[in-house]
């Protein structure tokens, strides 16, 4: 069975190191948060994931979720017991408004604390992850008496929640959808319509698990103009507050997918379910889209979770397994063979998945900051350019994440060779996990297209001008013989990122096509172009502490990246400028 | 469900166009072969595959392969019907040997036929295969005797095969195997050990299955120079040859696998069986890599395969589902939404898959054509460069299609969105399926070692000598502007894969890991050349028939390949030159 042990060493460099997290100590969350207390919640939210979550991972794999005929569904042995812990521990709360019972501790922790839960248990850490996601759309869009209804026990752990957006004709195109809300006398509405895809719909976690629905108010106009947001609860609260007389509501059947068994994936029929209204009328997808845009960052998170952990696994396989010699010499001569580990084309998939792992983590880690910047700097300039690197870089961080987080699991998959496909040993799951990371929360070619046409041109460009500018002073700085050849990367990467983002000025709006024929691979030489930059940063904290073992290796694994990764910045710039003629050159019908 | 249409026009295209197999007809297999039997067979193959095979392919997914108590396995609902019917129409003998009542059709059009049978069905398609390839490890290495006993039996699909290599301790390094064989009075040997993943060990198809096993002789050497191949068959053939009394062989274990499931994997346990010697003692292995080799060819074809199944099936969805509009205005102004493949990046996905797809089958076709002037030209000098090319070149098949039609695969999932996730529509499948190619049969790692440690320097260099010269003639041929930048992109690209050849020779030999650390960069540099020669292969015959609709397709598919795979060129080239330093920075115990 796969273990997993969480990266609390690397958080503690990115924090402490890295990014420095010390000289916020004036902000909101970060005051009361000294480098022990940081520490100490690093450690239990990673033994808690070790512990507890990581070895029902692979039960719930097996057993998935049971729909039952009156429409009840049982999650797979130990989550409802595990998710009692979890939320008895405060881990839920994290992050959250202590207004509302939360602990109000940066973004930078507890998405180092989702990363772990993710790790351990994808699909366990889905049911917090929605709930999260519905009180940010709350917290975004509520009434206070709808915050004091809801927050406080939602963050407590005590209710879970959902958003809801799909329908079996409407995914990405959120226009289309159908689902109705009648107004009632008493302020309230009557929903009526068909979701699909809603992970945790419906689950024997909680006592209560209150739906955030976008429907269409009788008589809104079409299209996503006529869009509004509600809470719709299971159990409609009494008045106490506690959960009461059940709404009409019910699951109407769960998915069978690839992977994330564990969580369930409903079809929700509301059935003249009693709902309220969230925000204004008609302006319900801009409240998604608040909680929407962080709930991106958390797939990111994902696919950076999932490669760690199939990494470690196929790090444990490849020394312990004993499989020929090495090409230069027998590096275990007493044994029957060498540990894998030694052959060349093996550290290729190892190195690949640790460079990458490092990138991501730091990429993450530096992306919370500025969410924990935009919302609590005391510094107008400060907020205004990290709601700017927010807007810019979240479908970066989901997309290029997800994308290579996937390969990465399949690298370690590989690790494995025969074993790696036997499900007994636990990468299939990583693998089949990890691959709806691409798709859900907008699929990632959604995310490029958002990223070229919406995100670059803002406010005049000044996301990424901001951005080229913090590139570039990155190089300016200058370094040691250590820091240096990070730095000529950076400056390579971002020539190359610029040449493209030029490029897609020029063409993209000539033609839109082209904006979107080259979008991914501008996103790609983006996140690449991203992790150079978080490699340099790392580097120039490494070189400060260059003898000591985990920083030289630190150094060592960032120069395999510089080798092996940064490369593809050429090619993902022929890419873009080859445009949209080839692509869009065949008629539908001559395919 | 997904369905499956069999590539039919495509394959008449590169027989008869690009190949241009009439001016082979003086060889054997090829005499009695003109256009319409071609044509024909190839129709035919893809009837069997569309009607019989693609609609248990779900079902065997769902299902999967069943143990009892007594050891035996029964196959999912319509395997044992549909192997019937195969069996009894004669696929199984397409190109084997008439002297053992074989049809003697060459390579190139059984290859074809598998491509259709492994991409309507690749589980099914396993059951065959496997045959095949202990049909062709007793034509290699077994006795006048042996061939009548069994291989008659074998080619009409009454008995089936399996190779047994693997043991749990041992799989890439066969040096290690402990299966013991005894030498008896009688002339046979009775055979002890455990072999794991044996695919089609136990199953209900046939009703003998002939197991060709690798043990070591008592007192043999130690090492892979003490490996003797034997012939194990489940019931032993009694005086009239047929199956007779029970061999004490049993299959011990099914696994639980990624995919594939409606092929049985076995634990296979040998308990004193009775067996015969293959060949030579000690000699095992040679006969076993005879096979091997082609069994490597029948894995890049599988790539291949799935890649064009889960292709159609993303084509079909795209222009079905509605969702968003042109960004160039309106395509189904009438309709709610326009189909989902006016959006560029879906056409990314699909003219990824289908430029690759349509190179990939040309090498397979080019590569079988090979196999067959390999064995049958009346040509001295011909057959030496057919056989160089072979030996070259099946890793890079093996591997390279592989590799790209995974994602490839899974491209075609992404089209779907989230429906590609929910089991139910049959992309998972394919990606599940499609995982196995990269490891089976010699992972990919152990193919671009054999590219690079034996391949690339064998007889002086003269196979690859040879092939660039072919490339060289390519270009100097010349053409018109249509054909022009195909060959511009086999001279660079085949300029790219001189240099990292060059860059190999002398730094594999200074450091061995330098050529361990670059294998799989040049691997997959030396498949993106042999793609685009394909491709210039295609143009030129494609360029004759301009103006005509098919051709047209063609020439544009064409020039996608050039736009958006040619530029990956670079990029390998820098990671092969990048070496091992880096790569092999790391002590064990840093990871």
């Amino acid at each position: 069975m796969p273990s997993y042990s969480a990266p609390v060493r690397d958080y503690q460099f990115l924090l402490h190191e890295v990014l420095g997290v010390s000289q916020y100590s004036n902000l909101p969350g970060f005051s009361d948060l000294d480098k022990e207390t940081l520490d100490a919640i690093l450690e239990e939210g990673g033994k808690f994931a070790s512990e507890v979550l990581a070895p029902i991972n692979r039960t719930g794999d097996i057993q998935g979720c049971t729909r039952h005929d009156d429409g009840s569904v049982t999650t797979p042995d130990g989550f409802k017991d595990a998710y009692k812990q979890f939320a008895e521990a405060g881990w839920m709360g994290l992050g959250q408004d202590p207004e509302y019972g939360g602990q109000g501790l940066p973004h930078i922790l507890s998405l180092a604390v989702a990363e772990m839960t993710s790790g351990a248990n994808m699909a366990f850490g889905m049911y917090p992850g929605l709930t999260g996601g519905a009180v940010r759309a709350l917290v975004a869009g509520g009434s206070e008496d709808q915050k004091q209804m809801y927050l406080p026990k939602m963050i407590s752990g005590e209710w879970t929640g959902t958003m809801n957006l799909t329908e079996p004709h409407c995914g990405t195109d959120l226009g289309l959808l159908r689902t109705k809300a009648v107004p009632q006398a008493d302020g309230s509405y009557r929903i009526s319509g068909q979701k699909i895809w809603i992970s945790s719909g419906e689950h024997d976690l909680s006592s209560n698990i209150i739906h955030l629905v976008l429907a269409r108010i009788e008589g809104a106009p079409d299209g996503v103009k006529g869009i509004s947001l509600f809470v719709v609860p299971k159990f409609l609260p009494d008045a106490n507050g506690d959960a009461g007389e059940r709404n009409t509501l019910q699951c109407g059947g769960l998915e069978e997918k690839m992977g994330i068994h564990g969580n369930a994936t409903c079809v929700m029929n509301y059935d003249g379910a009693k709902g309220w209204l969230v925000g204004e009328e008609n302006k319900g997808l801009k409240i998604m889209f608040v909680m929407m845009n962080e709930a991106r960052l958390g797939v990111g998170l994902q696919g950076l979770a999932i490669a760690e952990a199939a990494y470690q696994n196929s790090l444990a396989f490849a020394k312990d397994r004993l499989q020929g010699r090495s090409l230069t010499g027998p590096k275990n001569p007493d044994g029957p063979a060498d540990p894998i580990i030694v052959h060349p084309d093996v550290r290729r998939m190892l190195m690949d998945q640790k460079s990458f792992i490092a990138a991501a983590r730091c990429f993450i880690a530096w992306a919370a900051l500025q969410a924990d910047l935009e919302h609590n700097s005391d510094d107008a300039d400060t907020r205004e350019k990290a709601g700017d690197y927010m807007a810019l870089l979240t479908p970066i961080v989901k997309a290029y994440l997800t994308d290579k987080g996937f390969l990465s699991a399949s690298n370690g998959l590989q690790v494995f060779g025969g074993s790696g496909y036997v499900e007994e040993w636990g990468m299939s799951q990583f693998v089949r996990d990890a691959r709806i990371t691409l798709i859900y929360e907008g699929t990632n070619g959604v995310q490029a297209l958002d990223l070229v046409g919406r995100k670059l041109a803002m406010n005049g460009m000044r996301p990424i001008t901001s951005f080229f500018a913090e590139l570039d002073a990155c190089v300016a700085e200058g370094g040691d013989e250590t820091v240096k050849p990070f730095l000529d990367a950076v400056a390579s990467t971002k020539a190359a990122l610029k040449e493209a983002t030029d490029w897609l000025v020029e063409n993209g709006l000539k033609d839109f096509n082209n904006a979107g024929a080259s979008s991914h691979d501008y996103l790609q030489l983006f996140g690449l172009t991203c992790l150079t930059y978080m490699w340099a940063l790392m580097a120039k904290a490494a070189a400060k502490k260059a003898g000591d073992p985990f920083h030289d290796t630190k150094l060592k694994t960032g120069r395999y990246f510089l080798d092996r990764w940064v490369p593809e910045a050429g090619m993902h710039l022929a890419k873009v400028k080859a445009g949209a003629a080839s692509m869009m050159a065949l008629e539908s019908e001559e395919f």
